[in-house]
């Protein structure tokens, strides 16, 4: 097992990576200081891991589960009322710790509803999908969606620690695991060259499930957020660059209807189109585009975006939350292994990428 | 204009304290960074100030109205949601300011929709109701009440400033007054006795709606309110005080259903039963009870709780946010000017102060 500890101001937090961790009873017992919890899962994760979860826990603990309905299109007030209801029936007081076992969704939801729970209880992050455990269940923003825009609502929320259990992969659809790709590549493309040229060698067995490469671009990718959020808790500078692709990604996954397109796989042909703004800024070389769009592919993400009109994919861009004074931000690549937050870029070019009548 | 200035580690704010500051478009002005403003308020404080903050801000910056149902019963998801689609409606982005105008109901939605709001936006309050005055626009607590319990659902977040109108007073009903006057008492009664003998001398003159001894009042509350906050913010531990009467109180407009019995009377009776049982545990003379009594009276608010089974109170009570692994905590006087959280009561006598039956 390894261990990855976030460090903020007033607090850190450890992230665990290992095999077999979800019933390690010893290791999740260190941050749990009272008798009662909650586990927030969804009907999928819940037949697979539930019982091996509860088994652990409940010979020591009082144990409630709370199940949600798989989906994007769940991570919505009706499932954050569920778990503000289940908690308040069964007497949940402020001494109760929320577990969220699940992907995103269920640790986007969990979390929040730990932060605004009685204004705030205890939060454990046991994420089972690779893009939760590269991506969300790092850095402490919670929420939920609004039919306007995608993580309008939240909060910005610390986990006491974060259970990052391998294992949980092999049961993960080779569709999902090609999402928590995107978040990886991103990784190396926004800050960390070597680990991009490293995924360019090995995508073959990532894609191939094999746990030792797994591991390493988990902790690989855990360790560039880590040093990122670290910086920046509250997003008010650096951190931003974390959204390579996302702006264009939320785009796509909105139009779309939550879920229809996955998020990584929105965002991984974001990551494309942001790379095709960078290159027409010659912040990029041809050769950089097609080694982009050559890893995206393997990693079994589109690279093409859906056909939304240039004035949707506007005024959907439009509600992203860097948006400032009606300026759309966006993050581009300065250069392979470096990003950067702009609105210094050619709009006509930006249309131009986003009309797809035009290629 | 007096000031007083909350002070936590990392950021402080001040409270603005005088006559005829709702205008006062320079004042406001330091707190506002940005160009765009939304001012939420409900449909009756509307109708008598919200043209006067319009008229004030409306030369200098994008302001757009948020206006709500009055109402305790109207502190809920719905009221939320709405103030959620009307920002995202007007393109409202991370710039954003919420000005909360009105009493504590919009204060703590505001606040709350502020905090989550792209995970959280700038807030300006100003309270309209001595109540809010005096209690809920100090200290950062903001939320929503939940159909099993009050303010369950919430958020610690801080405002930029608070801009108390003193002139807002005049157009408070009385019943609304004595409502705060409650929180007023209670800042005496568990601190600051000599403020306590000052209400004793002056309550005619503050019951009637003289400014000056108001605002002494108001000012008063809000130092005594800040040292306390000041000294522990996330309400681990000394500000449990601010609850005397409360966990009584919440549960008696829990029982009567929101907005029946106003919050401040739920507490005005809630103090007498918390001083009954002060003096039970002879921490309070004969002699003290009676003052308490005659003051919460002589306030205009009621001494004697409804008529609410011994069993419905304690499962409400019970849903207070200090309950900790099933116990209910109370705030009790260990003297007059001093109060403690306690479970070291007697139950029974517990019991036969909410059995009106037997009074």
């Amino acid at each position: 097992m390894k261990t990855i500890n976030i460090q903020f101001d007033d607090r850190s937090y450890p992230i665990y990576i290992g095999q077999n961790l979800i019933s390690d009873f010893s290791l999740i017992n260190q941050h749990l200081p009272h008798k009662k919890i909650a586990v927030v899962t969804n009907n999928l994760v819940a037949d697979i891991y539930l019982d091996t979860l509860i088994n652990s826990l409940s010979p020591h603990k009082d144990v409630i589960s709370i199940i949600l309905t798989d989906g994007e299109k769940h991570k919505n007030t009706d499932s954050l009322n569920i778990i503000y209801s289940e908690l308040l029936k069964n007497k949940a007081d402020r001494n109760i710790t929320l577990i969220a076992l699940g992907g995103g969704v269920i640790g986007d939801i969990t979390g929040f509803a730990a932060a605004t729970y009685m204004r705030g209880v205890n939060f454990i992050q046991i994420p089972t999908t690779l893009l939760s455990q590269v991506d969300s269940s790092v850095g402490g923003k919670t929420g939920i969606n609004h039919p306007l825009g995608k993580n309008m609502i939240g909060a910005f929320y610390q986990p006491k620690c974060v259970i990052t259990d391998v294992n949980v992969l092999t049961t993960l659809p080779r569709r999902e695991l090609s999402a928590g790709l995107a978040e990886v590549i991103k990784y190396g493309l926004i800050r960390d060259i070597r680990f991009f040229e490293w995924l360019e060698d090995n995508m073959q067995s990532l894609v191939g499930m094999k746990q030792d490469y797994l591991m390493e671009a988990i902790l690989r990718s855990c360790q560039n957020k880590a040093d990122v959020v670290e910086a920046d808790e509250f997003e008010s500078g650096i951190r931003a660059i974390l959204n390579l692709g996302h702006t264009f990604g939320h785009a796509i996954e909105v139009a779309q209807g939550y879920g229809n397109w996955l998020h990584g796989e929105a965002v991984g042909a974001g990551i494309v189109m942001a790379a095709k703004l960078s290159q027409s800024m010659n912040w990029l070389s041809d050769k950089d585009l097609k080694r982009i769009t050559k890893l995206i592919k393997n990693a079994g993400l589109p690279t093409i975006p859906p056909n939304i009109s240039v004035e949707k994919y506007l005024e959907l861009m439009m509600l992203d939350k860097k948006t400032k004074d009606g300026q759309i931000n966006l993050v581009l690549q300065k250069s392979m292994g470096e990003a950067v937050l702009t609105n210094a870029y050619d709009s006509s070019k930006l249309r131009q990428i986003l009309d797809q009548s035009s290629h």
